[in-house]
């Protein structure tokens, strides 16, 4: 077992650091909440008054913040993580950021000898409950061989994407194309119930030919179609079209940095932008549905 | 074993009309080419030197016709099925046409108490030759019942998608969303690859992910990826564009019909008939990958 | 003078046979409503109790009808226009409707070598008030010499697009570009407001510069720029949305047959189409900018 | 007369200056290429062989460079203009940037109460040239009053369009509408074309129409309608594409920091990139017609 250092403990680091602990590694925790550190102490985790203080000394940290800037500042500032981890400590920094931000501080932290991955997550906050999520790493070999076993306390699939960033890279893909495949998804939904068609009956049509995909297989963005999906439950996330938008807003930034062409998940962007706009941030991403048109009756 | 009249022996026809005999069927065939005919009259069918001949006295007739004014002429023209089919023959149109132009001959057909299903397929010529095709029917429960087993010596999935012109919108539908699903995920091929990462170990990671849909499963549009899929093969089809822009072209005649929006379905239209228009109509529909920008070279 | 007989006397075509009236024509009208027939009866038109009454004996037929299928019927039909106007009269057909409907009306009314055109118009209710109407006509040389006087008596700009349904097109393609300027000035001015510009000042800049189109000209979208536009009255119409979505129909059915390729066309149906289905078909088309996201406030 | 320093002579710059010196301002020069300073000096200016040493004692200062993190560099840089000018001299940048570099070094600049404005230019190589540029203007109003009489030597129209970065994002929000302008235009003459219409024709009646816009007006992109248009001239620059593509990326990252819905422009980019990225990026933006099909042929 490892001792551990948890950096940031919200709606998904919180359920990721009990994981550690149930797996019985020793964790050290660190939030600005009093609250959300009370949880975890509750739970057997030891807590640190800075982020300095709960690092130093520890086999692994793992950081779960909420952009580029706050790890830069985490990792590169001056109480940082850098200024007191010892040089055989692994750093692990499981935020959704820019691949240039996780690059650069990357490069800082390598400079110094120290391993570091990045390791952003897929699943969502219940797969965080549940030790599920998917994580995509980009960092040393070394580096992943030292991970995988902690990370295997936290979720089930865990990939080795490449090099620094390639993890955020890697999710930035996954999350631009499921934001088109849901999209797609609710278009052909509608186009087929516009049509007479029962959602129901298309769906699994559609699941067993070519259309197949993640968001009909577990995710049906047709109230009534499927109950356990948030489609059926007011559209209560779930993943909230504030997070998407988050990452599409990632995907772009990339795609400019490359140059490269995304027509589908530019316009997937604007779209989902235009709904959170609109006043539905909060809700579930599969919402979008209610975008391109009135509202598509459950079916009888 | 029923008698059936098999119209329309192309590339699709053909093979379909092949199956029938194999599993035991009386097979009855017209088509406009010698060599089509001889094709099947060699492996043990009849031929017909008319529609109406080959149509009278059987129990099931087949149609396989490339657009909705060659379906009207076959059936309501004046040597048409109707012209000479008993009222107990069950009529069976695999042509993917327009639902409009569907739902007017089956209501022609049905005003004579006949049997009548649009029965449009998907899995392209392999799937036809292999006996694995998927049929999306539209018609009364009573003809879905009678034609079940007939087409389950062509295809293994049928489902009945509804009332008349039912089985063509589910068609569409599904085609429309495959084309999203394409374009999709070569963005996002695109977007690791511009990003530095291996196309093969992205593929994986999103297939294992919420980006998981059909084409990543059997259809990978990078080349060297997946050996068997049409990228691997100099986008040799496969599905064509050609196909692709008519299914396109249908679903968008189907969404202005019932006013539905369909932003990406919409410009995927435009993004493969872009494609058709620079030279690529024959090339498999996952070529688009390269309308986005320069080669994508295969993983070292 | 002319005698013209005058069927359809909707939004669109009361003022319009108004301003025939009153530039001298002897104008024998019908429509099913008798509200409208006694709006022209009262200003001195006649009236007639059927279209091929109205028709008999007339200079020029103008017809102004809601789609492509009262324009088969009004001029093909039983009673239609074809079984009683003279061969020498002219026939001017100003409803939008399908170039493909109006070229088969057209080849069956030139079959009798009778004149005829299609002259759909631009300029809304406000220009057809005014007699400032454009007419962008399809049809023959002759057929476009005879018409033009009593265009003139409509509309100010009378363009010869081409053959028969050039005129259809022509409207087609100017009413799907303008879709274009509206949502792209939007977008623009959107991202400037987001990012703490005027949007007064934003337009006058634009104004002057390379993104100069009619809609800053004459129709801004942002609410308070401009005093006369249907964004500072409450969007109220102007040309409605519903009409909008009609033309992109018209432009969308046009590009496939054509298998034409148009991104931005076929985006803004959709974004039109979905704000039609959420309640917003009777606003004016400019309220576009609302789908985009939350109020845009009236500059301080 | 000022004595003006003026900072990059590129294919903009250049003429800049030389318009500067035309006007009786009394210019030194600075950049990396001998050629370009040599052909400044022919003409009447003076060198230096530093950015600080040409800034020293000046009244204005022009900076015009390729990108953010020159201006950074040039401005901010040890040896930069900050570490060398007088504290009454004005400073103008009128290289395209990012709203948030421009704001960020304005910062830094009017932290020494040193005056400042961020004006980028529109309309090209050739109005730098004519001197006919447009200057869209960040600062404060008495940064805008002084500098106005030295842009005007440059250009014809000066617009002020608000704080510090707001002549960047006016400048970003014009070129993301004229590429829509552009696609849009493209698209409905390409329309227009496959539905047997004569480009110049339909280009002349949209230009009466709603469909007006800047490059219908000066800039049509059909070769052979407008002969001085680059269209007719092998898509010879021009506006490159690759400066178009350099723009949208501008406009998306303006967009994903303001959390903006700009649909078509992000279209518009992917549009862009995939044209670039196939070999055109030289070639004059109106080129992009090509993407979308076959050759246009010149208009008989």
């Amino acid at each position: 077992m490892s001792s551990i250092a948890f950096i940031g403990l919200g709606n998904m680091g919180g359920p990721m650091a009990a994981n550690l602990l149930k797996a019985g590694h020793k964790v050290t925790v660190f939030d600005l909440s009093a609250d959300a550190v009370k949880r975890l102490t509750d739970a057997g985790a030891s807590s640190a008054a800075a982020v300095a203080d709960a690092a130093k000394d520890v086999d692994v940290v793992v950081t779960m913040l909420p952009a580029g800037r706050h790890v830069e500042n985490v990792y590169l500032g001056d109480k940082g993580l850098l200024s007191s981890v010892k040089p055989t400590t692994l750093l692990l920094d499981s935020s959704t950021i820019d691949a240039a931000a996780a690059r650069k501080v990357a490069a800082a932290v390598e400079a110094k000898n120290i391993d570091m991955m990045d390791a952003p997550v897929s699943g969502g906050v219940a797969a965080a409950a549940a030790g599920t999520l998917a994580f995509m790493c980009g960092g040393s070999k070394q580096a992943f061989a030292r991970a995988k076993p902690i990370l295997a306390s936290m979720g089930k699939n865990i990939f080795h994407a490449g090099g620094s960033g390639a993890g955020q890279v890697a999710k930035v893909c996954n999350n631009m194309l499921l934001s088109v495949l849901m999209v797609g998804t609710c278009e052909a939904l509608r186009l087929g119930v516009d049509n007479g068609l029962d959602a129901a009956k298309l769906s699994e049509i559609m699941l067993a030919s070519s259309g197949r995909n993640w968001t009909l297989e577990v995710y049906n963005p047709c109230p009534g179609v499927m109950a356990t999906a948030p489609a059926s439950n007011d559209f209560n996330p779930g993943f909230m079209v504030d997070l998407m938008c988050k990452d599409l807003g990632l995907a772009m930034d990339t795609a400019v940095l490359t140059q490269s062409s995304t027509p589908m998940g530019a316009l997937a962007r604007s779209l989902y932008v235009a709904h959170q706009s609109n006043g539905h941030g909060q809700k579930d991403f599969s919402s979008i549905i209610e975008l391109l048109g009135k509202s598509i009756n459950e079916p009888a």
